[in-house]
């Protein structure tokens, strides 16, 4: 893996920063019982000498394989702006072709026969590259996922055990969440402001832990930090410094969920420094740091997705992290989905060749979709003031980054808002009740936005001081990366109904 | 589903056949306490009224999708004999074309969207009319998988609780073995011969099962009832239906993992039938009867791949069972490697379609690969014959399909061979010591066989009456798939070293 320190991150170096953390406690039960797949273990030792002739395996010859060539047509990336070029029908095309038995990045021979959990090489270098581009992480490793819900699943199965707490955002994707609810992880939410996780809570949870009563420490946080879901919250520089250093204070792995991490708005991208340097690194000097760049202690496993930037059924991403975590995470692999589909990892492996667009032109994409999606951001929070704002019944910050913006219902303007005497820890008032009702009022009106109840992971530990989360439910989750029309109509009842909602 | 009753397969059907099982009692306890994506749920409630806007969920629009076209390359399946044609380059080709824009099988749109973890419906809809054309089963439900890794390993964790016991052959796929046992799930070894599994040997331990030292019968038989890997048998129809019946008398869930079943040799497929009903016909009327078409109970689950037949790289596969399996499995999917990648399932889609080969083509290429790979088997038996067999060291049966050819090493002609005082239940031989000695020995000779030991499954119950399995390990497990230099080669070097071996 090559080292390309970025010149413009400064490096957070401490002199606990050379004691790595003792990385097997965080393993769990499953994970410490696998055993290597006695098949390749055979391979290994027979491996050594070149010119073996190959007898052991039931691999279909590649003579037998019905597909001698590939080809994705896809935009040029000579365009100024190729994302809009696209969108309109005029800019130029370009064809990304595989083939299995002519010269290319990644032969079909590689990428239809059976491969490492890990992924091709060739396509976990290219990936490398572009990390090391972009984070600069020390001594990482990458492995290719299906997709962010594998990765982190698949984390999941790597790090928790029964009867283990996990910590993360009071709010957060619970599609995830509630998967690791069935291999007994239990999860402790993080009290949330429009920053995101507040750090100080973080470390509230982690000092009054009591292994007594609570059993174990968390040792996992689960972390959405770009365009955090369903809040659209980017944890700030500071934030991010402040939980690394809770994490390492006490031993924390960090699982750095980061599907939205390229989507950016309102990014200082240098023009000087693309002309000069390329859009490689005039993004990475733009985007927010990672806790992957942060990483020596080796704590951080940074999981990126191709879904939002090139499409969810690509079902491609990548695993970020140290090699002890990498190796056990692979045994996982090759013991479940095995490896990554060839198709996809071809077309990547060409994409970010030299006959397709290269990390660089890969970069530029990225770019140009940010600007488009700014554009749908900055239209749906025009079209908010206008319809929905004004009405002072809901308000919403502006997202930095991602798809999503979180609307807050101003309930206690709601005639029906009404607090709850209660003393046994339950809600206080009838906030979940009252916006049930507003969801359904805005399904019957044509209109679906996620209720934050959804997203709400309650505190079963009993511990919070601060009031029940069923009292801060009065969000939507709203996504501005549909059509215009969508963003136009969609808001224009939203407004309406609301209105109507609180009037009548 | 359309149920096409295959007219030449006689069903086997019992007062007893009408009585289902209590399916919900084979669930592991991560099954039973999986949760559904409750974002998932939210939209099962919007989407009963047509016409809503959706700004629920983040999923990119399909405009910013970079791919508007994706094409492969195939082999005509004009020719009378497509392989051939293929692999000597005589035969035309075949665009399969995939399109965002423009009609087709299955779009672009749809499939590089997020997607549901069955599957889209309509490569389902297309397995599912390919598996009624087979096996006919009664109440079942197709789900894609990733491969039969990808399914088996999830059936495990469907299946099995910490401490179960589940039966298998007791030579088998230890990579996958191996990945139930972190999830503490036991393996209780099935004696088998040249046929395969004894279903005599399978009775007796279920019938001898004792719960009190034993813990929970087992109640799970995981199996490849095809060119059995890595003996290369194939169960008769007789066995089939014996086991079958000893499964409904113990409830046992078979898991039927057959990604061999598509290759089968000297097939008797009768001509007139291809003539006036097309390959699919003919192949289903001469191919094996699945445990699958037997199934009247819901006990099977099935698991098919395209890895032998397409290519192991496009990790597709299908998993058929009954309908509750099929949803917890589907749950699961959701929960861990989320969906399809949709550049398969695009393919498949138009591969199958009408403009592709469909269904009857594509059965035409598996009829023309069985020739293909029965060519290369005869050329292998022909070799080792000659080569081989002729020392007398070593035999092998034919097998009837698959890529495997099991070669046992007559090991009591060594001069070293000697049996062991043992009273302890261990060997009673030094078979495991001679046939390392061996592995080793056709390594510095330049060729690799897998030795039986890869595969073997110690009885750790220590019930066994019939000898320790490593005196049974005087086998290696050989492919015939490979090049005619492959086979010719190899076989010549094995025959020159065992002689060797032998002999000095």
């Amino acid at each position: 893996m090559v080292f390309i320190p970025s010149p413009t991150v400064e490096r957070h170096v401490t002199e606990a920063g050379l004691k790595r953390p003792d990385l097997s406690r965080h393993l769990s039960r499953e994970a410490r019982a696998r055993l290597p797949n006695p098949i390749k273990s055979i391979w290994k030792v027979a491996q050594v000498k070149p010119g073996t002739i190959n007898m052991g395996n039931g691999d279909p010859h590649h003579t037998l394989y019905p597909i001698s060539e590939m080809n994705f047509v896809v935009p040029s990336i000579d365009d100024a702006d190729p994302v809009q070029a696209w969108r309109t029908g005029t800019g130029g095309q370009q064809v990304i072709s595989s083939f299995k038995d002519e010269p290319c990045a990644l032969s079909l021979r590689t990428a239809f026969a059976y491969g490492a959990g890990a992924g091709l090489q060739h396509v976990r270098d290219a990936l490398a590259d572009l990390n090391n581009r972009i984070h600069s992480p020390p001594n990482h490793s990458v492995s290719l996922s299906l997709g962010n819900a594998d990765a982190l699943t698949k984390c999941f199965r790597l790090l928790g055990d029964p009867g283990d707490s996990f910590l993360c955002e009071e709010f957060t994707f619970s599609a995830m969440t509630n998967a690791a609810l069935p291999l007994g992880i239990d999860w402790v939410p993080i009290r949330m402001d429009e920053g995101g996780l507040m750090p100080a809570d973080m470390e509230r949870i982690l000092s009054s832990w009591d292994e007594a009563t609570q059993g174990k420490r968390p040792h996992v946080l689960y972390t959405i930090p770009c365009s955090q879901n369903p809040t659209g919250s980017t944890l700030s520089l500071e934030r991010r410094e402040q939980i690394y250093q809770i994490a390492r204070e006490w031993d924390i792995v960090i699982l750095e969920d980061d599907p939205y991490f390229f989507l950016q708005y309102d990014l200082d991208v240098n023009s000087a420094t693309v002309a000069q340097h390329g859009f490689t690194r005039a993004m990475a000097d733009a985007l927010p740091r990672s806790f992957l760049s942060m990483d020596y202690d080796g704590r951080v496993m940074r999981l990126d997705s191709f879904s939002k930037i090139l499409a969810p059924g690509m079902r491609l991403g990548w695993v970020t992290s140290n090699h002890f975590f990498a190796e056990k995470l692979d045994m996982l692999t090759d013991s479940s989905s095995q490896h990554p589909h060839g198709l996809g990892q071809a077309f990547v492996a060409e994409l970010l060749g030299k006959d397709g667009w290269g990390a660089d032109g890969f970069m530029k994409w990225v770019s140009s979709l940010c600007s488009e999606y700014e554009r749908r951001r900055n239209l749906f929070m025009d079209v908010f003031r206008r319809e929905v704002a004004k009405t002072g019944f809901a308000s919403a910050e502006v997202p930095q980054s991602g798809m999503f913006v979180w609307i807050k219902i101003n309930l206690e303007h709601h005639v029906r808002y009404r607090r709850i005497e209660n003393s046994s820890g339950g809600p206080c008032t009838n906030t979940a009740e009252l916006m049930d009702e507003l969801f359904r009022k805005l399904l019957d009106c044509g209109l679906v936005m996620m209720p934050a109840s959804t997203f709400a992971i309650a505190d079963r530990t009993g511990r919070s001081t601060e009031g029940h989360i069923a009292d801060r439910v009065n969000y939507f989750r709203a996504t501005f990366v549909g059509t215009d029309e969508t963003i136009c109509n969609g808001l224009s009842i939203f407004g309406r109904t609301i209105e109507d909602w609180y009037c009548f």
